[in-house]
């Protein structure tokens, strides 16, 4: 989960989404509309009776908030909250699983603020079963097929990797630009996204109020889209003013078409 | 407004409560589902532009719960909260209007409760226009007349205030009844109370756990407002294994039969 304002435990609950599917959040910064709804949802986790960690990536003022309302409420949570204290001044990896890794970047809002980027691992080859059947090659020589290693049978025949298998995915990424002014200077950080998330507060006519904010307009992250050559623009945050979003939408269409509103409840393949 | 838990903010919006009508909010106790909304609540009164105080009646706790919030997120809130933090040990007066009075008292729950009691003061009299233009009485004699103050004529004639008035509304008062164990050590503070609300968590054959967890049944909730006396009961903060609610306002009219649910979104008269 990457941010948590306030009713996300409600919204979850609408969309059907289990407490337990969720073991890494992510905060990028500090501003309610970003981590309101954290404390609910792990009293909720704790009151449902979770005994797994989770993971927490967060600027490190986050745990003295939740830990002062855990104390004043009596409440000693039941499971682990692994904490990683996101750096605020530089990108690092702050989690390497066996699938994927996550990335953060510094953007720059009014409060220290990271971006996160999430990468999948380049996964092994896939054995063509019908081939390796054919020439008889035993089970416990398939993970060595998958890493591209040929095969040599007892009489020195070779049978060549990629021939037995075929190339992996692709692996895909995502990048979650949360609040910032578009300055661009992040991009470096985030090359090769395939899926760009990327805040629009507002329409290109305030531009001067979206600097003032240190946010960022529809055309500007549309530009940055494009710019990074991705196969995707999500954008969102929009400020209340706009009822209907479709003038968002098609602001950054103009500039980059495959944009699309990052709706409430939606869900987007990467 | 008594008590915030997480998504009153939505809720508010949904049912059409504007943020400026609330000018008091009282807070009974620190456990989230009480307070987790206030932080929110806040945050969107002063993008909103609010500049009237907010008055805050809550767990001295609290405050620093909430600086702690906006000192991390760069907030500096546009409009003054004045805090009256809440004796958790003896009942007290906490705010007298013109029109109202509220009182705190001590509930028995895991951690320092208070309910409270709200009590309209008694209103003069109504001045009956018909006789008073009949008689000529001026203008500048009604607000004698609605403090029962007879009105004496030039030529020494005394016409009683009882006869050119009718009584006042008979002041009504509104007593809420947050967690808490049902050991009625509270029902002398809330004498004379017409409308209860009370929380009843569960049903009374899981008596043992609500004693256990401080917390009281549909049936208790019914026995309490029975020896009050109370024109009516509203019974609410329902454990989350009901589905159904019936069974609870069954159980408790059974005991006091104007008894009712308190759902999202309804509106009592008191």
């Amino acid at each position: 989960m990457i941010d948590c304002g306030e009713g996300t435990q409600q919204q979850m609950l609408r969309y059907g989404i289990k407490y337990h599917k969720i073991d890494h959040i992510f905060i990028s910064h500090l501003h309610g509309d970003h981590f309101f709804g954290l404390i609910g949802l792990i009293s909720s986790m704790h009151l449902n009776g979770r005994t797994k960690p989770l993971f927490l990536f967060c600027p490190a003022e986050l745990k003295t908030i939740l830990d002062l309302q855990f104390l004043h409420s009596g409440t000693v949570i039941k499971f682990p909250i692994e904490y990683y204290f996101t750096n605020t001044q530089a990108s690092e990896t702050i989690l390497e699983t066996n699938d994927f890794t996550v990335d953060t970047f510094v953007l720059n809002h009014r409060i220290p603020c990271t971006g996160f980027f999430f990468k999948q691992k380049l996964k092994l080859r896939k054995i063509l079963k019908d081939k390796v059947s054919e020439i008889g090659i035993p089970n416990a020589y398939f993970p060595l097929l998958k890493r591209g290693i040929d095969y040599k049978d007892a009489d020195g025949n070779i049978y060549k990797a990629n021939q037995l298998t075929t190339d992996p995915d692709v692996p895909r990424s995502y990048a979650y630009c949360s609040d910032t002014l578009a300055d661009g200077s992040y991009l470096s950080e985030i090359q090769g996204v395939d899926t760009l998330y990327h805040e629009s507060t507002f329409m290109h006519d305030m531009v001067d109020r979206a600097k003032e904010t240190f946010h960022t307009t529809a055309f500007e992250a549309a530009q940055i889209a494009k710019k990074l050559d991705a196969d995707k623009l999500l954008i969102g945050h929009f400020s209340a003013r706009y009822r209907d979003l479709t003038p968002l939408l098609l602001e950054a269409r103009e500039v980059f078409p495959e944009t699309y509103l990052a709706n409430e409840g939606e869900t987007f393949m990467i």
